[in-house]
Parts: structure tokens; sequence; C-alpha cells
């Protein structure tokens, strides 16, 4: 694997390294880190690389890569970049022969995320998006459980994602990362909408099986001088007619990383959050709650849930694994290609669907919240 | 005290009684239970009141009693009935010269509401609300740190108040209060979100402090067979420019009476959630979280929150002991009558608040969840 | 009801008779609330009891009301004073004709509760002690699951009760209940053990259904000063052979009132705590864990415990409730007397186990904590 | 590293060998992974070890590793065989010249361990017992929080590590670490509490850094066809004068892996689960509880436990993540050699210490739980 991005202080490179790491399938043996080709060459060489493969950007990455001999090339690109160059960095990459596996959300812009899903097409290439929250055992077991209709048709959904590392002026400038989301330039159309809001829309539609097809939002800019989004809400329709909230936030002071869902259906309810991954609550109307815990040993779970889990129950699980859980699974497909499995990971389509429910977001709170198709976004 | 309503198999009647019998202030002597006039002086028999004050009528209670000399009659009126009856009872007891305390919400129309207020008004007398829920220690307590300051500036708020006993067809038959919510002509121009919605509201107003000014909701009804509303959502604003969602639902299978609420500050935040009232959780950023326990000897806690204690910490408080902190305060506040101190309720204008915020949300509903604003809802 | 015991600033005395209000079946008519004859009259009168039967000392009470016609005079007594008086009031009691019912422990002295248990036997009267944890719905339904084999054989119990109100040197004096239960003369022979971990004993007794034969214990004495245990542990044996941990300890700083039990049987175990009664975790070996929550509607409950619900399910239950439901027992067993039924409370029998678990918990103790069976100890 | 013990279907092997994954900073190059040197050998080629370093047996490793060039050979080896082995792994790699990390208990018998004590002196190498649970950063937060006298002095601790994985009688066979845990040639001189009494006992030493000087214990065998505890509980005292009890079971049906851990000083106490370990809850006596959630960015913690996490707050850690700050740990010692810092792991007197408690509680339950020294114990 080689990396684009990900150099010197940035958190999610880190994270995506140490993932690769867990799997013990993948091995990261080149990177471009940086736009800056030293600190790029520098940084690899610190991480262990072959200084020959500690590139000055990605376009001699992908050059020199492409033109090794197959089995000792790379086979696939993590792409860890602020969104703005996404699409470069994966439509090159895809265009150089190689799978890649990209962080969210797709894209800063709608037109770009387009580009990338008709990269991936003309390629017959693998394509990955880290949703890293969909990889913990419980979430996949609130998919199976929701698809065996074990709480019925559903039909009302809350979910919220809150942060509170951007509640203050000063916090703008106090990261790197802080500075390139706050950043439209750099973010693109949308700040705290695009970096968590589009984990909280993907988490609905994974575990519910259905598509967001609808949103009435309000996004709003809360800390004084900023020029983007940092906090907001949506009701929303799902393609059966439910409903729901979603609310996302960088402003909530007190809030660490607070991913929480609960989705109700005419037979039971289910919840989860991610800060407290390793139980998840089923309640069927007139019986006692269910409380599920994740193991390599739990047989009450689905075959999908226990392979997710490394260990038996009673070892907790944490970020990193659900993490490592999408790469195992997009090294699983490369080992596979040219057929086409399960990557692990949000597919191509999923991250165009983020960047359709920005865009409807923002027009919808452009427009006194009106509701807004996510299917009629202009682009 | 006199009864209005309440009668066999009335079950918050019953609560009423009960948590009236708690403060040990209270004696129930007198009530009009049902509209049919021997089951009401029946019921009023078994209850243990004198055969003679054992009412057929509410008209027949405020005129006998009335006409008692002033150590022996009643000193108010409890109104347990339907909401579409609030009004006309509240009325005459008022014109009678009895002080009200009155189950919520205020009414079953916008309408009736502003006729009791002009009557609380006219007649000089005391008037409560029951939203039990603000009488729990903590629910106070979060009032009290939130007016002191201690999350900051209100930014968001996400409060829910979801149920599932009216998940099924068959529930709507299923027990007398089932009926009567259900049917328009008796609870009024909503049904979840004047029976629990308003809860919710009022819970949001009464923590932070601020009006909710105005909303973007969607009613709807999910069951079929139902011509009033049983699920629901709305956005909202605050007077101080903050912004909230709520959820108010009686078909969302697997919750039993889950009123929870999370109100974010630009310092900290605070959660609470009724079905566990013994414990508030304050989230200062880049603090640990703070778990609160209401007990008559905490001394971290504010006086008002310490009063509403009737026993040290440790000992958990219940639902009934919280209802029960409304009749004691309305006793106290009738004591000290003609003074117009602190009833314990929610005032009249917080009765008139809530069917404004009914009125307005059924509005935005109807016309695509268009922003609509509480003080301009027309009558 | 006549009281014994319970003047002013005694916290017990008021919770007993609030939790004898709520039952609604119950009124407070007579009472000696103090050994101060003027006092007591004076706190009598306050409470609101006719002035002639506001009495200055519990014998002058018993002999006035027994002389009273049947339908005038009190039918039970309810004794809150300390340890030590318990026996005397008792005895007094039961030998005027009257059903006692008594706070815990049954007496300072394992003699005093031989005598009482004999006088109980010549009366054929009620007696009834105060455990009032046992009068949790889900305290019960652990009890009733237990009977019906949920969990399969009992292997192992853990059970603590902590708290911190003792935790210093100036506690000692602070109150008047911390001044009598530090003194041996009024306490007894035990503090920490008598005070609480007979509740802990009971406890498990109770929810087992099987016996505690023998100990192995430490009890100590931590805050300088004190002249009767404040802390302890033991290990136990059950009657079926299973084996069990107890801590009981009044100066654990930060422990409000924190009696937990959990029992583990050779098909699953079940997890109570009575600082958050309204939930119970049942866990069985590979399938999720059940959480049980108490309500008058919650068919999955034993009729037994949907009994002692007065609210549906989501409406939180307390402690008050909990005393009130062995008050509503006692009452009903009154009732139906000369009928010898469930008094809701536990037995003179259950208390004299509790004073041999005293007993022999002080006999291992001073014995180099050598097992001790409870009923091989001498009096 | 290389690797004795761990061959396939172990499931301590692969936690090992992914920990160590995790810290980036190990290798894992040599192995014998079986006591079948076929079987050895070639799952050293399945784990992707070069043929030649896969060994058919511990002593061939040491023996060609250490002919190997200094910066070719292994640095260090990793035990992770059945107890009854690690003395002699231990003993040869240390003369053999490898820094060692071994998995606990130290050993099989006291007088093994004994043996690994002198040898470790005598090599002047390293030498690390991985108790993993020692790893999360709020256990490290606990020690320190305690060190720095926040809760004041240890006065009692309760600690309990239940499991269920043997409790009936098919389990005894079901897999190879159930029967050689099972197994006294194998597992040593105790079963449960070998494998996970010893984890409950280190957690408190490392916590309270006190040391526990005597034992009151009663083991059992609960399920039929055992030769060896596999429950047990013990009463123990703390250096200092504390007390507390112990308990360890896998015979705990409902249990999975719950170790958890109180303790309560004069000023406050703490509370510990590594099934949740993503909270620590400490309570001062008289303030509300705080909980603490470990972070790279929680300033509010030691500069020690922020070292212990990989990513900001809100990420949850889990059991593998734990585990690799051990072999971080480590490896940053080895790093460091001839230094002898921390290795982030137990040393050999804790494990030393750990095998006289073993023995300490066998001689007490032998005794009818007399009170037993662990510094007193015959060998």
């Amino acid at each position: 694997m080689g990396m684009i991005g990900g150099g010197k202080g940035a958190l999610i490179g880190a994270v995506h390294r140490t993932s690769a790491d867990i799997t013990g399938d993948i091995e990261l043996v080149a990177g471009a880190f940086s736009s800056d080709a030293n600190a790029s060459r520098a940084f690899g060489v610190d991480l262990g690389l072959a200084p020959n493969r500690a590139y000055g950007s990605f376009a001699e990455m992908l050059e020199r890569e492409a033109s090794l001999p197959e089995d000792e090339r790379i086979q696939c690109v993590s792409i860890v970049t602020p969104n703005d160059s996404h699409a470069d960095a994966a439509c090159a990459a895809l265009a150089a022969g190689f799978h890649v596996i990209c962080d969210k959300p797709l894209a800063g812009h709608l037109e770009d995320a387009l580009r990338i899903e008709k990269a991936v097409a003309n390629s017959g290439l693998l394509f990955g998006l880290t949703h890293p929250y969909t990889g913990h055992p419980l979430a996949i077991e609130a998919r199976e459980q929701i698809a065996a209709g074990e709480i019925g048709d559903i039909r009302r959904v809350t979910v919220s994602y809150l942060q509170d590392w951007l509640s203050r002026e000063e916090d703008t400038k106090a990261s790197k990362q802080a500075i390139w989301r706050s950043d439209p330039a750099r973010s693109g159309e949308s700040g705290a909408f695009a970096d968590i809001g589009t984990h909280a829309f993907h988490l609905v539609e994974f575990m519910t099986g259905l598509n967001i097809t609808e949103v009435a939002a309000e996004l709003r800019t809360v800390v004084p001088g900023r020029t983007i989004d940092d906090d907001g809400a949506a009701m929303f329709h799902l393609a059966n007619g439910a409903s729901g909230v979603l609310s996302a936030s960088q402003v909530c002071s007190g809030a660490l990383n607070a991913l929480r869902i609960e989705i109700y259906g005419d037979v039971g309810s289910i919840f989860w959050a991610q800060e407290s991954p390793n139980s998840m609550t089923i309640k069927l109307r007139g019986q006692p709650d269910q409380v599920l815990r994740p193991g390599s040993n739990a047989a009450y779970l689905s075959e999908l849930t226990i392979a997710a889990c490394r260990t038996p129950g009673g070892h907790p699980k944490g970020y990193l694994e659900a993490f490592a859980n999408l790469y195992a699974g997009f090294a699983r497909a490369v080992r596979n290609y040219p057929a086409h499995g399960d990557t692990g990971c949000a597919s191509v389509e999923d991250g165009v669907a983020g960047m359709r429910f920005i865009r409807a977001a923002l027009i919808s709170s452009r427009n006194q919240s009106a509701w807004t198709r996510l299917d009629g976004v202009s682009t």
C-alpha cells in the first residue's frame, strides 16, 4: 500500500496506518505525505519506508510505482488528504491502475465526487470510503438485525454526532486539521456537516438499509469569524416513509465524539453509541431490554458480526479495531480482485450520496429549511 | 381539596391523589369523578369521602362547597379530566372562588386555554399546571445550574419524549385514556404533541429559562385508523438564537416513557432523562464529567433542589415524589395566599405557551414544515 | 396506627410516616415520639394528632389505646426507636394486643431478639420487620425468578452495603442517629453490621430463598474514637453449599447508600442495586443480557412484582414507594387477621436470623475469622 | 522478536502478536510455536516468517538466533506457552542472552517462579510479565490518582474477576486452553486463582501501590470432574492495614470477563471495570461523581495516562490497545537497555508475588480459611 497525505501531526493519517497494521495483511511501502516534497520524503523515511519509495509528490509516487514489476509495486493507495484534493488524488491513482481506499467525505464538492464516481466506473478498480463507525461489530449487528426484521418496519430515527473541539474562536487555528476543516477552500462546501454530518448520514443508511430521500435542514455558523457551518440539524425522510432528526455540531461544549443512533420500528427499537461501542440495546415492546455484546464466541450474533471480532466476549473492542475492519475488508477484496466483493468500506455511491446530502442540506438551509430532495440537487 | 375527574380506572387521577397524600399537607374531602352522577358518587364513597361530599357533578360540587363555611369548605380544586373539559371546569372553579391545580395540557384548543388565562387573571386566584417532570430535584437543579451560567450560553438542545403504548392499531381502543386521547373531540387539536410534546416543550423552557419562539415541524399519523397525530418532530429556535430538535411519538416500539433532554452551551452541557431521574450529568469541556445525585444532604446542590428531596442521597426518588413536589408547592402557595408565590407548578402562561406550541407545530406541519412563530399563531 | 419513636429530626420516623401515607390505607392517629414526655406530646400535635392521643410515653399510649372501644383504638404500633428499646416496646405493644411493625435490626442484642420472638408467638399477633429494600418491585422479581429456577442453582453471591456518612471522626457526633448508632449502649452489640450489614444479609436470604449458615468475618473499627464496628467483611456459605462475600461499611468515602447484590447460578446471574432500583439485569450464558424494568403493565414480570407497582413502566419507583409496599402489605395482613398471611415485611424469624448473623460475625471476627455457624451461636 | 508457544488456535498467542503489531515498533521474525516441530515450522511459515526462522523447538530457536550477527538476530522472546513451561523457556531465553516478555501467571508453581526470578537477576536482562489490564489508560490513571492522594488513605478494596467459560462439565474439554488450564500438570498448582485471580491480585497492588500481605481464602472446585479450583474468594489485608475482598471464578454463568475493582479511601473512592475500560468514576464525599475518559488530548489526566492513549477523547480504546501498551513499553525498554527503565509490564517480582498469593490462598483454604501471610509461605 502507498499513502497520499497523512504527514507529521496529522491525526487521521496515523489512524489509517495503525489500522492497516492491525490487519496483519497490509504493509505500507510507499507514500507521499505532504505537499512539501522534502517534508514528505523525510516523514516517509521516519516511518521506516525505503528512501526511494518515500516520494516527494503523489504524482511521482503513482508514476514510479506503476513502472515497477507487478509483484513489487503497491497494489492500492490510501488517500488521507484534506477533502479538496481527494478527487485529483483518487482519479490519478485509479488512472495509474491502483485500487483506492479514501477518507471521508468523498470530496469537497459534489461535482468532484461525481468525477471520482465516474473514474471508478471507468477503471473497473476497487474503491472504498472509510466510515469507520460501520466497522464496529455491533454496528454490523444492528444492520443485520434490522435486515432480518427484528424491529419491524422503521418508523423514526434519531441520530446525532456532536463534538466540542471547535467550540471556541481560538479553536479555529489550534491545529492543522482545525485550520483546513474551517477553510472552505480545502474543506469544501461544508464544515461540520461534511466532517461529521456525513458519518451520521451514512450510519443511518448503513443500519436501516434505506436511503435518506429528502431533508429539511438548518446549518449555522455559531462561532464568530468562521465562514463555514459548525453546527446544524435536519429533519429527514427515509425511502419507506419513515421520519428522523439528525444533529451535527462541533461547537457543543462537553461533547467529545458523541455519535449516537436510535432506530424505532413497529416491533422494537435499537440503540447504539460510538463512545460505548461494546453494547447495543434492543427494546422490543412488552419485553425486557436486550443488551448485546460483541465477541468471537457470541453465538447469538450474526456471522458477519462475529467475523468482525478479534477476541471473545468481554474483551472490549475499540475505535482502531473498527477502523482496521475496514482495511481488513479492503485487503480481502484486493486479494480477490478482479472479483468485486464486499470491501468492508462504504462504496463510491455511498460517498456520492453523502455529498448529495451535504448539498441538499445547504440548499434547504438557504431556503428556510424547505424540504429538499437529495436526488434533485443541481450540481 | 376537591377533585374533578379521575374516576375508576383513570391512571392520572390516582397519581394526583397519591401525590397529594405524600405531601402530608393536602386532604381530599370532595370530588366529582365522572360525568355519570351515580358512578361519581359511588367512586367518591369508595375513596372514603363523606357521602355528602361525593358529588354527582362538578357544578354541584362547586355550588355546595362554596356555600359551606370558610373553614369547612375546600380551598382548591384539582382538575384531571380529558383535555376538552379543562376550560369549563377551571373557569367554573375559579368563578366559584377556588384555586385550581390542573393536569396538562392546559386545554384541548388554544382558544380554551386563553379563556382559562383570562379567568385566572380576573379571579386573582392561584392556578397551577402539573408538568410533573419539573418536580424532580435534578430537573430543578438543571434549571438552577443553567441560570447560574454553569454551562454558559445555550447553543443547542435535543429533547425527545417517546412512548410505544399507541404503537399498534388495537391500542387505540385498549384503555379509557387511549380512547379519549385518540379522539379529537376530547383530546383537542393534537394527540401525541398535546399529550407528551407539551411536556418536552415545557421542560426545555423550564430548564433553559428561554422561550421557544418558532418551530419547523412535521406531525404525522403513523398508525392506520387514527385521526390525530401520534408521532412528530420539530426543529425550534430559542429566544437567544439557540437551535434545537424535539421528537414526540407514541408509536416508537420499545420506548416506555422516554423523556430525555440534552442542553449544550458554550461552556458545557447537561443531560437528564426522566427514566433515570436520580442522576444528571454535566460535561464541561476539558474536564471529567460530573454526575449529580439528589439528596437532602447534598450540599453541592442548590437550596431549591435540596428542598425538593425528602430523603438523603442514595435513596432514589421516583415519579410520585416528583409529582408530590408540585402539590407540596401548590399547598404552600395556597397557605400563603393572597400572596402569589411560587406554586411549584407551571403557570397558566406556561400552559398557554404550550398550546401555542401545539398550534404552531400543526400550522407548520400543514405548511411543509415552514418556520412558524409561536406568538403569531392565529386563534 | 400508633408510633413509638421517630421524634423531631429523626430520619427514619418521617420515612415510616410518609410510607404509611402513600398506602392510602393507614392513618397515624396516636404516638409517643420521644422519651421526653413534653417533647413527645408537642411533636404529636405538630403532626396533626388529636392532643389527647399525642402521648408522653409508649406505656401511656398502649394503656389508653387498649382501653378505647375496638373501632376507635389503634390496630397496630410502629416502632422506630433506637435498637436497644425495640424489645421493651415491642413486647409491651404485643402484650397490649397490638400488631407490631418494627424498624430493623430486630434488637440491640440477640437475647432481646429472642424475647421478641417469644412474645410474638405467645400473642398470636402480627409482626413485621422493615427491610425496605425488599419492597422494590425488582427485588421481588429477583426472588421470583430465582425461585422459578431462571438462573439455576446458586453458586456464588456478592453483596455489599457501603456508606460514608460515618467516615470521619467528627461524624460520630454529627446527628442524633450518628450518636446512637455509634453508642453500644443504644445500638447494641454491633454498629455497621447491625445497621446495614443486616440489610445485606436479609437481601441475600430474601432473593435466594436460602439461609446463610456460616460466616468467616472480620469486623473493624476504622475511625478513631469509636467503640463499635464501622466496617467489615465476611465470606459466607448458603444452605445449598454456595459461597459468597459480604461487605458492609459506613466509612467508605464516596459511597452514599450503595447496597448491591450479584447472584450467580449455574445457568445465569442476576444484578440489582438499590441506588438504581428500576433496572435489574439477568445474564444467561451465551445470550444477550436482559434488563428488566418495573411497571404495573409489564406482563413479563411476576404477579407479585406487578402488584408492587403503582404506575406503568417508565415511571421510576423510589425508596419511599418500596417502603410503602411493606406498610401496604402489613395493612392488608392486619385487615385479614386473624389469618396470618404475608405481611409484606420480614418476619420475626428473619429478624432473629439477622441477629444471629451479627453475633456469629462478631464471634468469628474475635476468633481470627474462623468459620462460625449461625445456628450455633451462644446467647 | 521471537515467540515461544502460541500455535494454531491459541487465543493468547494471537493476542500477543496483534499487540506487538499495533506498537509499530516490534516485528515478529522468529518463533517456535508448538511442541510438535513440524506443526511449529508450518505455522511459522503461515504467519509469514522466513522458513529458516520458523523453528521446530525453542531450544533450536535460541541457539540459532544467538549465533546470528547482533543486528540480525532477535532481541527479545515472547513466551505464551502453558504455565508449566514458562520457567524452562524463560530461563533458557535469558541464558541465551535474550530479554523476555512472558504471559501470566509467572509459572505453574512458586518454585519455578523463584527460579525465573533468579535467572533474571543473574542475566541482568529485561523481563516483563503481561497483565494487560494495567495497560488501559484509566488503570494507569487510577494508580496515578491514588499515588497523588486523591482518595486519601485506602481503607477497603473490592475486586472480582468472574467468568463463565468453564461453568459446565463439558467445558473442561471444549478447547485447547480449557484442557490445559484444567490440568494441574500444565496449569500448575491452581486453576481459576492462577489464571484470573492473579490478575485481580495484581490490579489491586498496581492501583493501590500497596502489597497484599495476607489472605483468608476459600478455593473450591464447583464443577464435577475437575481436579483444580474453578472458583474462590478471599479476604485480604494490605500493607497499610486496609482490608479487602477478592472473588475469582470461572463458573459464574452470565459473566464474560468481568474484572472489576472498587477502592475506597478516607477521602473518596475509585471504580473501574475492564469491560467498560473507557470510563472510571471517582467519588469524593459530598461532591458530584467524576467520570474520567481517556484521550490523548484530555489535559486533566496524568502524563503517563495520556502517553498510553493513541487517539483523542471519545475514541474508545480496547483490550488489544491496552495489551499493546505493554509491548510498546517493553520495546522502549529494550531500546534503552542496558538502562533498566519501566517496561510497561509487571516485573518478575510482581510475578513472584502473584505466585505467593496463589500459594497462600491454597494453604489458607486447606486450613479452614485461616489468615495466611504471603511472605511466610513455604516453598
